[in-house]
């Protein structure tokens, strides 16, 4: 009994943790802040009529957003799963193909291999990041492949495994130079998840831009939003028109003629959403600084309890700190749901990480490597409340 | 020379008669209207925060959209391709399987069957409504395919044609009943695109509410907009639970997990894009009379050209008039492209109908019957200015 005693003191402790860093009411996981000219802009493009697909605002948006990552281009879309699905298809992935990627992610990104006819194949992550674990998979990829014509084969489905997607976990940057050797060495396309990394940099460099094509969401959950909205980024001119033309049906250019040259998509993110995004973007740079400075309350606030980690940017890198991350150390793993009951009948809205993909019914068939330590991060991950405005509005 | 001169003659009464009806100064195609509520709801939207894919004004715009069309059931999505996507995988499409659709459409409708991994078999078109013409179709099927096992077969390919998915091209419906008689009869699901006909209906009942489902699309060009998005109608309601359920990622209801049982999209339409189709819902009444009224006086002035049939809605039904549509007399064909320049030229934006389907580069290899009424169409279509704001805003 004294185990599960301790067990509940641990309950306590982080609950009460988490209240003296965000104040008293009910809070939510992570909120939108509109604080700039959100309206504004809303306003400005309901009274152009340009709401839809064509207008100034999306495309203002697309060259501030390029602007702000240094990608050489950027290409606005309706979501991060749908820039995700056109990033892979423009990286020559085909029905058929195996692409790897982490057994620790939201769901979006096995679907968009899923979408594309082809089969995710699931990869470990690290303790440090949450993101794929570089070491086991060059060890693994050693072991269970092999390269035929240049391709690199799954030696046990004889399918070829033709991209990685790495995801920054929470806004963390994963271990990048790690994944870019890996990918040089077994010929593997890198297209970057960098849905939840908006503001996140590696060395320096934006999340994103690491690979032959990255990916953004702007959904409403994430560090700025667009009500629904992704972009995709490269710095190879060719694939970002293709990508705008896929993205726009495919149709061709012509004074009133409706020609489509291949199988497109009706992708492009509306001008309505652009606005908004247009705005968040200006207001990226003070909601990261609140971020940052939340995450520096709660480790004040964690520091004294011994048995969670607050997670932290991993060095050589500067997060977005876009979802503040509890890591429960293995011995204490059993109160994670624990954990969780209490904080959200506290009103404090925390929940696990997700699912792991290898898991999921449509995936249960999926190749994957050996998943020790996402199945371990999977019962000992719990994020907290993360919204900029908790300490951009004061709460007591 | 003769005949010659007789076109140019056309070709100057075409561009008279519009310019007459709509005044002067350049003139679009077809442009949103925003005079109610649009502003207000928008910033309702904003001031909630609530503008992704949870909020008050989502969900009440599917209540309005199935009180409105008098469907048991609406699910509200990004676009009108995502609709059909998914209420052609709800009635049962799979991959290798064919589904009827008019080579006369806008590629959407063909993009739409193959993401399901089937096939578009293209169907001609009639001339009276420029829908899928049943009594041709009677005939084709019963000349090229079997039923084996309950299922109808093409016999030339031994695929399976599973559905036909009827077009209202213009808003004008198509002949409803003929088109149910043949898919009871060839055991095929009619899911309907109902894409260009919101306020249309057919002998009092509304378009996409005769098939199993139906897809609606509120893109930036229709009678009323959302910016981006769409609907799927339907009154089954175990069908309606997994069209929300697919469009929500396939989502598990839980407090806190993440658990989805099936390849889902993130096809939700936002609450901010929800919150202007409210608005616009409302103006709905005022824009149809509007176009309606329009009809009327490009009746009047086209009257007189004998060549030119101006499109009106087809005995037994109603039509939002959404596309005023210019059908020339095949002897005289040969001004289209005439027609479509001179009108643009003076800034009266025109075009022609699209490119038939069947000859897209991804489409060359579907199977098709006969489409000689279709491809006469393709040559003789031209829409002319049809916004509700011509009417609704003297411009002299």
């Amino acid at each position: 009994m004294n185990a599960v005693a301790d067990r509940s003191g641990l309950v306590e402790e982080i609950v009460t943790a988490i209240r003296a860093t965000v104040g008293s009411g009910p809070v939510g996981l992570h909120e939108p802040y509109f604080a700039g000219n959100e309206w504004a802009y809303l306003k400005e493009c309901l009274d152009s009529t340009f709401v839809s697909s064509v207008g100034a605002f999306v495309d203002r948006f697309e060259c501030d957003i390029a602007a702000y990552t240094g990608a050489k281009h950027a290409i606005a879309v309706a979501n991060g799963t749908a820039a995700l699905q056109v990033a892979l298809q423009l990286a020559g992935v085909r029905a058929g193909d195996e692409v790897l990627v982490p057994a620790l992610t939201f769901v979006a990104t096995s679907n968009a291999v899923a979408y594309c006819g082809a089969v995710p194949h699931f990869v470990d992550s690290e303790e440090r990041t949450l993101g794929i674990n570089s070491v086991a998979l060059r060890e693994y990829l050693n072991s269970s492949t092999e390269m035929s014509a240049g391709v690199c084969v799954n030696r046990q489905t004889g399918r070829a495994i033709r991209a990685v997607v790495p995801m920054h976990v929470f806004g963390h940057p994963l271990d990048i130079d790690g994944l870019l050797g890996v990918a040089r060495d077994f010929r593997l396309v890198v297209v970057e998840d960098a849905a939840e990394s908006l503001g996140s940099s590696y060395h320096g460099r934006h999340t994103g831009t690491f690979g032959l094509l990255g990916t953004l969401s702007f959904n409403g959950n994430k560090t700025i939003t667009t009500g629904g909205g992704g972009a995709i980024l490269t710095d190879d001119r060719r694939l970002a028109r293709h990508a705008k033309h896929l993205t726009t049906t495919a149709k061709l250019k012509h004074r009133w003629e409706f020609g489509h040259d291949e199988l497109g998509y009706n992708y492009r993110l509306p001008n309505l959403n652009a606005a908004l995004g247009c705005a968040q973007l200006e207001q990226l740079p003070r909601l990261l600084d609140a971020k940052r400075r939340l995450f520096e309350r709660y480790s004040a606030a964690f520091a004294p309890i011994a048995e969670v980690r607050l997670m932290a940017e991993p060095d050589g890198s500067r997060s977005n700190y876009w979802l503040q991350t509890l890591i429960l150390a293995p011995a204490v793993a059993g109160v994670r749901d624990s954990v969780l009951a209490a904080t959200n009948d506290a009103g404090l809205m925390t929940r696990p990480v997700w699912n792991l993909n290898h898991r999921l019914p449509m995936f249960k068939a999926s190749p994957r490597m050996p998943l020790a330590i996402a199945e371990s991060l999977e019962k000992r991950v719990i994020n907290i409340p993360s919204s900029a405005q908790l300490v951009l509005e004061t709460r007591q």
